[in-house]
């Protein structure tokens, strides 16, 4: 199971820098979603992780194209109101494109699209999306038996999901409050990490 | 003189795109500023507009680079706080980039680095800009003596300043609010439309 850890644009970019930094050997994947950040706060904190040895390779652009394109990273992510699939892979061939999907007419319609990976959520209740109920399982189970693209859940994910996530096909999780709002977001990020990593393992040793 | 009309993100998008369709014969070019908007927002405008004959040559996107590459227009309006004309230039050799400046030295920077033409403000006080000391006439004469590209200005122009500005080598202006919240967007865009052709034929008398 893999861990991206989703950034939750509420931090300036020194703080946030010095967060990802931290947190970034117990990451597979960073989303900057930084949606109030002018493109100028954007470069800024690319360049700052860049030169902190941070890989570009873990950097994935929420929504902002444009920004991914002029700082050289190769992944984006584009939200539902975003690019289409096709609209991104027709104008900027040379990216790696992540398309969040709220349902399974929409992850089919993306992954034939030719999307890189799919996120689907909110899975569980979370803060970030209060009063809108989450999408549960059974959603997510679907998708996992029709596409065969990476498949991510986001959404309300504690450490005691991924297992289950793993058992239904589930290639990683996303995770934005429960890191980037802890007190101890190192710790954080660990936990969830080793969860992920065990998920691996289990699976490794059940098969065996 | 050219007329820009640059819209102020406080409309819907099927309010937006009426206002727009009922200006455009009086308009050189629009500038689509829409910061809150969604990506898939921006496309549902520009559709609707060019499904209404707007030509795509009248468009100039503001920030999103990449809604203009996905949307196929080749004008981008770049902000101080977003890309650089050389970020912009490099990444996306088939655009024609507009930079906005704020000094006699970042004109002369994106000039150099080849921005097809300058926006310069904000040059009289305007509501757009409440508490923000305008920068006057000194530094934007400066500017027009310094570079060829041409040079737009923009914040607080009324019809009575576009011979003044025209003197001093102005090739345009740019307006929002007072389109924008205009009781009648249509009269007052045909006010500075003439007011600006008028500027022109003034020259011409006055030359021949």
């Amino acid at each position: 199971m893999k861990l991206i850890a989703v950034t939750n644009d509420r931090f300036k970019v020194d703080h946030l820098t010095k967060i990802m930094i931290d947190t970034e050997p117990f990451v597979d994947y960073f989303i900057i979603r930084e949606r109030t950040k002018t493109v100028n706060e954007y470069i800024e904190l690319i360049t700052a992780l860049t030169e902190a040895k941070v890989s570009k390779d873990k950097l994935i652009v929420n929504d902002r194209v444009d920004v991914a394109v002029a700082s050289n990273i190769q992944r984006v992510q584009l939200p539902g109101h975003g690019l289409s699939i096709s609209q991104a892979k027709d104008n900027f061939p040379q990216l790696l494109a992540g398309k969040s999907v709220h349902s399974a007419i929409e992850a089919e319609r993306a992954s034939y699209a030719g999307a890189n990976w799919l996120l689907y959520g909110h899975v569980f209740e979370t803060n970030c999306k209060r009063g809108v109920e989450p999408r549960g399982l059974s959603e997510l189970q679907e998708i996992s038996k029709k596409v065969t693209v990476d498949l991510y859940a986001i959404g309300g994910i504690k450490t005691e999901h991924i297992d289950m996530l793993h058992d239904i096909g589930v290639n990683g999780i996303a995770v934005m409050s429960t890191i980037f709002e802890s007190d101890d977001p190192v710790s954080a990020t660990k936990e969830y990490y080793e969860a992920c990593r065990q998920a691996i393992a289990y699976q490794k040793v059940e098969r065996s």
